[in-house]
């Protein structure tokens, strides 16, 4: 009798239509990190029981936006570009759990279907956006230098709305690539019953690494950031109050596999 | 404690952010359904087990193309239409449960996130695609009339590149739209785990019926259908050898829920 | 020695390669118009020497939303949907020239690019953007019915902004469709030099009228409409200051040529 | 009497609206360069009276892809970079004119439509296109490095068909970029009347050449390239028939204007 093959649907004789290929998958891209303080209670309001909020900084907030390839252990996606490349814009808070800090993704949009159902995999609740990013030039004048006084502005819309506008200005380099995300993520992975009012189909806490993580030098420097309103998005609940710091850098990762801390079927491990 | 609120991931202090509102959702759109027959293994060969083919007319096959306007119950997505209308294509088969005969979509794109993620709930493996779909007028010469000789295109392309392409002509009216999307829906909810190896996090079979179903006086006719090959699709594995019936219609549902048959993580009602 | 075929650019030995095929092409299509009145200075400050506002409701503005199938004289776009189908988002003011009334697009939208070419074949100087208009419906909820009381949206943005929002609610029949975007259209056709300085290499002012005009009975309701600002855009310029009316209707028609009143290189006629 | 200001249209009061902003412009990007020979005959059917093949190696193409960050004067666009950022591809041949030799650009697609715009106004016969191109990376896995061994793709689909994919494997450092696009450039400029039967009103051969040119080493290597038919354009007719070269690249220029060699309104200069 058929099994069908396939990371994720759809699920087929061969396993090649599935929406995204079996990990692990590489990436490589280039960063941009914004970090921001916002009222605490908002950033407690976005963490669900039990995490908590972080002691220290509760109110700080990560804005990313990346322009990556990638592609599975096959490496045929990076001869194909449509199926390597996509951008991605998204909002990182940290958290406590089990006496653990972790970074939190609350927010994520990505232009591409392989990234928005890879993201689901990992926990990350991605969207469909129009994600811009000014890259840098080796050549000529339309573009920033990778050094000081380097201008770079980024976009998000969704929905034919525009959602974030970032610009970031280099003013050296930098040690840190900030703190916000910089922790393991602690993510849910939430999935509700075809059946109204059963519980959830997947309700998990999960944690993850990546690994052969490697970075360029890092570069700070100065920023703006607006968020705007829209029905869809609760994005000016968390809109900065004071900016903390921003930072560039080129970054790559593999990744395979995470770790389930909970699940809503029985936990696993150390106990809550 | 925040209890986070939303349908579906992201998960958020007010609910608004989720890529789809939640249930019940509302849909009126114009659908056009092509039969036809491949090698019946082929067909067998989608099916997972414990699911077997039909045993009348096995390779049946019918490739449906439709263009949508939805909403949830509080119809604003109707007033800001980037909410409301999306395109999709898709693939259904027959398949035999526990005795009953039932419609399975084995593959299906969409336009929009927010029907990519409501399909996923529904067990459609749904991925991004660009759909195109001649519209009936009824005024000039810029499009086909619902009336004899009314002649329509159909195509599908993902990835930048053409992957179905499909045409029309109607012959007059039709008291039937087809068989083989016309039975309750069998399908597969599936997750991977997080974790390389485990089980999956979701692995569901559920069946699913609309309500408040509605259709205009449907036509048929004759048809011409294409399947073309692509590295991430198997759709040329189940190429036409014989057209059975294609037909025209408007079609209206809302929809609810649905009943988990079967889950991995045990069975429910009558045992398998 | 060869020559080259080809309606426009890319001109090619066959002449298939054209952005556009030749006319006479054929429209039709949904139709939503919503007149309103701005500051009459802003209305003749959009319009260039020698043309002159109306005496008559010198503020007037129309701004239309049309979803169009259109075609050649070969019809076989109309199987090839994406070389069809388009979205259009425009703005009409009036003006006098030679003592005539005329109509005059100021802006202008399309979301493909042989309707882009078309259009600045006409006079239309279209842009890109992304346009979204609620589709009647004729069965189930997911759409208003072409009937009082049926409720319509309509956006249009444009480098991820959005920049139009209009709301439409029928009240009944109408026997008008408006007047501002009823007469025969005047429209410059305007090509700079390549040369810095010199003369542009086209600037004409011409006239067009359709052919085989035909259309639905018109709905007339209440609307609501919002133009947002841009760095590249200057509808906020001419926001309402007061609505005048507001139609929905099916309409079409067929173009094969216009005439041309006045070129920078020598009038043609009875002079200015 | 009111002025329109603005490049190109849409002209308005402000001149902001223009599809465009007025040149110079500056450009900074990657460029992917394959070079072949196909039958001369079909290279001479390219080229619209007077223009003549080039004396030697009559039948070579390039294939160009590239992606661009471009900019005005005001360098605003840099910081949106939805205004910024396009990418193109572009089939390259020679020829002859008055005895001077030149590049021709015969077709071309990009992504946005400023770029379209700007295209027209240079004599690029530009259309709309999807172009992805795989980026050189400097950490990770997910992409080539710039040396040796480092495998590119490279694709062009347009009306939702696949038109061209390229493949491109650096085997080392070139002195060379090439020769087919490296001559200044001969372009039409046509745009037909508005009157069926009447001359063109713009028809003009111009020939233009950027200023502070700077370029990155350049690579060269082995290439695949397949062009693919479509009913709306003749690439086929120009298939390779043997590989010449295949370059890479970073190249920044500015561009403020052409010269006009000819006009069917009158000749300039030394006469045909």
């Amino acid at each position: 009798m058929p099994e069908m093959k396939g990371f994720m649907p759809p699920r087929s004789p061969e396993g090649r239509a599935s929406i995204v290929p079996p990990p692990p998958w590489h990436y490589s891209g280039d960063v941009l990190t914004i970090e921001y303080r916002t009222d605490p209670a908002r950033v407690a309001a976005l963490l669900p029981a039990p995490l908590e909020p972080a002691d220290d900084d509760p109110g700080a907030v990560a804005v990313v936006f990346a322009d990556w390839q990638s592609c599975s252990d096959t490496f045929e996606e990076l001869l194909d570009p449509v199926r390597a490349q996509y951008r991605e814009a998204f909002v990182v808070v940290r958290c406590a759990f089990r006496g653990e800090l972790y970074s939190r993704c609350v927010y994520i949009w990505v232009d591409k279907d392989f990234a928005l159902a890879r993201g689901w995999h990992q926990g990350y609740p991605k969207k469909l956006g129009s994600i811009w990013m000014t890259h840098p030039v080796t050549v000529g004048k339309a573009g920033p230098r990778l050094e000081p006084g380097g201008r770079f502005g980024a976009t998000l819309s969704a929905g034919d709305r525009r959602l974030i506008e970032a610009r970031f200005t280099i003013t050296g380099p930098s040690d840190s690539n900030g703190f916000v995300n910089a922790l393991p993520m602690l993510h849910s992975r939430y999935f509700p019953s075809i059946e109204s009012g059963a519980a959830p189909s997947m309700d998990e806490l999960v944690t993850m690494k990546s690994y052969d993580w490697e970075a360029s030098p890092a570069w700070k420097g100065t920023a703006e950031l607006v968020l705007h309103d829209s029905p869809t998005e609760e994005l000016t609940a968390i809109a900065p109050l004071e900016l903390i710091g921003a930072y560039y850098r080129s970054v790559a990762a593999s990744w395979r596999e995470g770790t389930m801390l909970r699940s809503n079927r029985g936990d696993r491990g150390d106990g809550t």
